[in-house]
């Protein structure tokens, strides 16, 4: 069945609907309607691969949308944990490619919706959906026997200055990170995982983000974040091989072996004072980035891509570029060399009950060693960023992401289990 | 300044963008990537005409995306509220046209952000935006001196059995619906609204809704809620206007004289018991619903747009369609021919720390009395429909909408105030 696309579900097929094998565009056409969905046509409808050296959804092109989950395991038995990423990974496998969840009840050889799937992505494309899958520190507790294959790289990160984490909102067993196209997409995916999870996973939290805040390939234009600045210029892009060799990609040396060719993910959910912010000046704005609000390029020079010069100074004698302007404190020569690459999504929770909008940066980095790369520049950024005076780190999260799963014949975390 | 778009604030122009008058589509070859917009191309990313006889975003295609707040008056003086109904109305009409909200600190006739704007939609175009705003009952509760203009339809709606209704999430003196292609723009909107009401307005509660569950024009295919079912199927639609003038729009009989054109929104905040739902079979759902999920066609009959046949029964001598499915007891003949024109969003707001997805329906549905339209179908709804089981009503809104600006010289409420 696997070659069966979502529009065959549930009889769609007897609508008219020609369904095995109709292209992306055949597909929209039988919507009736112009698609829901972005136009870079081909590649935003379009299917990213599910299988491969690494996971999707670090070094492919950020999807406009996220559902973020972290999950608990309830259960406590091992065989269970296993058999669920598998199950999952079968899943994965699937609905990345504009399938439906699972053929577990399948009926006559057609998909049954449900028990196989929950229906509301029926017709809906791939939509560039990537699944992506981490395990905290707190899997590697004893429970299941994992103790000795805890990275090194996975201990706790230390508190930073101005922390007010929820722990309700932090730390997770599991984690996946679902980006799509189209928020329902991504919303279809983390339920479908969460429905085949059911007595085994509990959600422990979950966060829609309805924006990009990074490019991840040259090919993409910088989004803007809440604060209105372009977000995600200087970042690592899938373009640059060698420099996500150096800082993305666990190498064999790093260990342990079942990471190689994994990374880690930290995530803060930062709250922004919105309204605090929407009352500052443009120049003060564009002090605390050292880029200017319009085309982002580095205080002093002209264009986004414009490289920073920390030298230049004013009339004043002053550099251009503050002492603690963000792109300062937050650039690798600052921090050794630091680089990250950052997936965030902006958000908004509604509105707090005092008035104010409940928004800020679901903040997500990728590394190769976060202990190296995300804290020197975290630890510079708590300590000096006149940011801080408009945000609030209000959750964090540390996961190990295994590296890609091969083939059909492989899951998530095949090798941590075997 | 009106005729300069959002791309030119801030020095974008400088950046190689002939910003004035430029086509949305030479707008998005300038951003040099496919647009990350949906492909309805000219209309997912047009603007959408805001002077009218009746409010845009009720009568024009559902857009893709929502947000939605409910401020309270925090003045005191009807001559600042007043005030801010023709700020918020000079910024809506920009705004919607892919503009900066305002030019209150336009340097050398160029806006800046800030003060003009928060910045976060430069360079996006229109997508659809709309901007609706509605007046609550507690507007006219006397300390505007307005209790006398106060329409009898705004009367506060009846208590129905199993409401959970949080009174944080509910009511408002005002509410502003923003519905557009882009979530970062509906956002944007409902941030600018509430930046510019500061000292006078402080935002009640604010939803995101990331998908539409209903289609207002018979060129929109229907879309899915997340309980996996079309949604929209019979609803009132844009093109059939003599259903909306005699379902729709207040007319002059209806009183007041200042609410002809206008309509009355209720909102319901609808949390789903998801999980629950999910391991329910789908011959369970589809008789809940009283249509097939796959193709969404009345039970018994093959094709979404057919007309439910209510008589018609099965092999066992039961009605095929059951006596308390949804669309029975939803129909206008069960509901002396009362209509809505639904316009409802899915939500996910996280989960709900038991490790269950915190979502559901945000409903809206236009009417032009709540009490002959909305009322009956929800006591029906309320009283019998099995749907019950897997839903919850936690919030409500009810709101007179007035008819739309005619032009630059009219605002939103002006002759409420008259
Ligand atoms: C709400 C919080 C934050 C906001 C609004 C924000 C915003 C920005 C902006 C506008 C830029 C300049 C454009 C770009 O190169 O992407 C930037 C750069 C950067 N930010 Fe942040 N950021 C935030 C938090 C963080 C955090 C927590 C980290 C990591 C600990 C971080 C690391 C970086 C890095 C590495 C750069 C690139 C610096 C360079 O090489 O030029 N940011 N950020
Ligand atoms: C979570 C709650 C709800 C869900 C999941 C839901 C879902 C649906 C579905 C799937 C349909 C059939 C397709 C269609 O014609 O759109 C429908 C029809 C309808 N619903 Fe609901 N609905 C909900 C709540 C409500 C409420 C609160 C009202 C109003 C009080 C309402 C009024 C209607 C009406 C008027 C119809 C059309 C009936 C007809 O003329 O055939 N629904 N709904």
């Amino acid at each position: 069945m696997s070659g069966v696309s979502r529009r065959k579900l549930l009889g769609l097929g007897a609508a008219g609907v020609a369904a095995a094998g109709a292209s992306v565009a055949g597909a929209r056409m039988l919507l009736d309607e112009p698609a829901p969905m972005p136009v870079s046509a081909v590649s935003a409808l379009d299917s990213v691969a599910f299988y491969g050296e690494h996971q999707a959804g670090i070094a492919t092109p950020a999807q406009d949308r996220l559902h973020f989950a972290a999950f608990d395991v309830i259960t406590t038995k091992r065989s269970e944990l296993d058999a669920l990423l598998q199950e999952w990974t079968a899943a994965a496998a699937r609905m990345t490619q504009g399938q439906e969840a699972g053929t577990f009840g399948a009926v006559g050889g057609v998909p049954e919706a449900p028990p196989d799937d929950t229906g509301e992505a029926l017709g809906l494309p791939a939509s560039g959906l990537t699944l992506t899958i981490g395990f905290g520190a707190s899997l590697f507790d004893g429970r299941f026997g994992l103790a000795g294959r805890k990275p090194a790289a996975l201990r706790e990160l230390p508190r930073f200055p101005g922390d007010a984490l929820l722990p309700e909102l932090s730390g997770g067993d599991l984690c996946v990170q679902a980006c799509a196209n189209d928020p329902q997409v991504a919303v279809h995916a983390i339920r479908n995982l969460a429905r085949i999870g059911f007595g085994r996973v509990s959600a422990r939290y979950s966060q829609l983000g309805f924006g990009r805040t990074s490019s991840t390939s040259r090919t993409q234009a910088t989004p803007r974040n809440l604060m209105g600045f372009k977000d995600g210029t200087a970042n690592l892009k899938l373009e640059d091989t060698a420099m996500l060799r150096d800082h993305l990609w666990v190498a064999e040396k790093d260990g342990p072996a079942w990471m190689r060719g994994g990374t880690y993910l930290v995530t803060r959910k930062i709250r922004m004072h919105i309204e605090t912010w929407d009352r500052t000046s443009l120049a003060e704005q564009e002090a605390i980035f050292g880029r200017d609000k319009g085309e982002g390029a580095p205080l002093g020079l002209a264009k986004e891509f414009d490289e920073p010069d920390f030298a230049k100074k004013g009339p004043d004698g002053a550099p251009l570029i503050g002492e603690v302007a963000h792109v300062r404190l937050a650039h690798p020569s600052s921090n050794g060399g630091a680089r990250l690459l950052r997936r965030g999504y902006n958000y908004v929770d509604g509105s707090d009950g005092l008035g104010r909008l409940d928004a800020g940066l679901f903040f997500m980095s990728y590394q190769r060693d976060p202990h190296r790369q995300f804290v020197p520049v975290q630890r510079a950024l708590a300590k000096n960023d006149v940011l801080n005076e408009y945000i609030k780190h209000i959750s964090s999260g540390l996961f190990a992401i295994p590296p890609g799963v091969r083939d059909g014949g492989d899951y998530w975390g095949r090798a941590l289990f075997a």
